[in-house]
């Protein structure tokens, strides 16, 4: 029989979900599933990536179709026509309106048919991003949202919100797990293994140099 | 150039949300639009229903493609093969498990699209229908929620939430709309115009009795 499902690790390939895929492990050994979106991203390579994050991690991964999410606005992520930019004051132009709104009501709809009471997502308000659903004002609120509209109770756990990039390298490396990352997806270009010119990039690079430790993704040589 | 929408009205094509829709008009003569939503119910009535409705009122209807929602969970409403059942303690089997919760959600994304400040929906307490997602406390939090996560400053109204159908009836008719209730659909069973027997019928019939005012539906004989 398999084991009981403990907590439902939101896994989106990248790094800050597999750091929070490490510690959901921790906490829960052997009662971890994952759950991926396939919202018609530009760069399908994330969901690949994050198929082998979980399968390194040993962990069942269900990948959600969401691509209805992709017909609700118009922002770069979804539609390569559109420039990725990101302009002071204004939301950056990869903003999805609602994504981990609905990515976190999904999740818990599946995480309440399985029994399962802790959600875990890699938000972080540290890397300025500027998007508003990664707040802890919002995640607090929607997760009392989802508690009184479920009529369940569920705890959504945030570990990384408060992590500077350079932290969450160093509790990877603490949790034995650094070498996860060689598989994460980061670059905004959807280069593999990075451009190290976007500024996820360029977010990660100063992460592994803040921590003094390498990052074990092998990237190319960049011609400008 | 057409008018500037202000409020969008959640129109299921019952009798509540089309209460709300001659309450919007009222407030708002001619900004309003209305949304509607494919979740693969069971009875596509409905769907009909609210089409005719909004032509009545003339405004402009968008119906929302959300099938995706009926494979979250199971449930009656969207799964044939169950009984509809209101067992004592427990949540009716019509419950859709976050319905309101992405209904709203969806909403809200709609209407920053649109510039509209302004969401109404017929949720209500008063007919004790057991849903988690049509209380108060739930549709407070929810608007908080949406507010912070999409960044932007939305009202949800909810004006019939502490009414009795029986007060609804009379708030319809003051509103001079009381025929547009001949073309609202109810029965849960799927039966036009009406079975007269489901919990729906009777709550709806009762609440005409209240008002003292006689249903502008066509009720077929029934045959017990």
């Amino acid at each position: 029989m398999p084991n009981q499902a403990q907590a439902l690790v939101l896994l989106s390939g990248g790094q800050d979900s597999t750091t929070c895929l490490a510690l959901a492990l921790e906490e829960f050994p052997n009662g971890v599933h994952a759950l991926a979106f396939d919202y018609g991203q530009r760069h399908r390579i994330e969901l690949e990536q994050a198929q082998k994050i979980a399968n390194i991690a040993g962990v069942p991964l269900q990948i959600l179709d969401t691509r209805w999410l992709a017909g609700l606005s118009t922002n770069a992520l979804t539609d390569p026509t559109l420039p990725i930019t990101h302009l002071d004051g204004k939301l950056p132009s990869t903003f999805v309106d609602g994504r981990n709104l609905f990515f976190l009501s999904l999740a818990a709809v599946i995480a309440k048919q399985k029994n399962i009471h802790t959600l875990y997502t890699g938000v972080c308000e540290t890397d300025f991003s500027g998007y508003p659903d990664c707040r802890a004002d919002f995640i607090q609120s929607l997760n009392q949202t989802l508690n009184l509209g479920l009529a369940y109770t569920l705890k959504i756990a945030t570990p990384l919100m408060w992590l500077t990039k350079g932290e969450t390298v160093l509790l990877m490396q603490k949790l034995g797990h650094l070498d996860w990352y060689a598989h994460t997806h980061t670059c905004y270009e959807g280069i593999r293994p990075g451009c190290r010119q976007c500024p996820a990039c360029l977010l990660r690079l100063k992460g592994f140099e803040d921590a003094q430790l390498k990052d074990p993704l092998e990237y190319r040589a960049v011609t400008p």
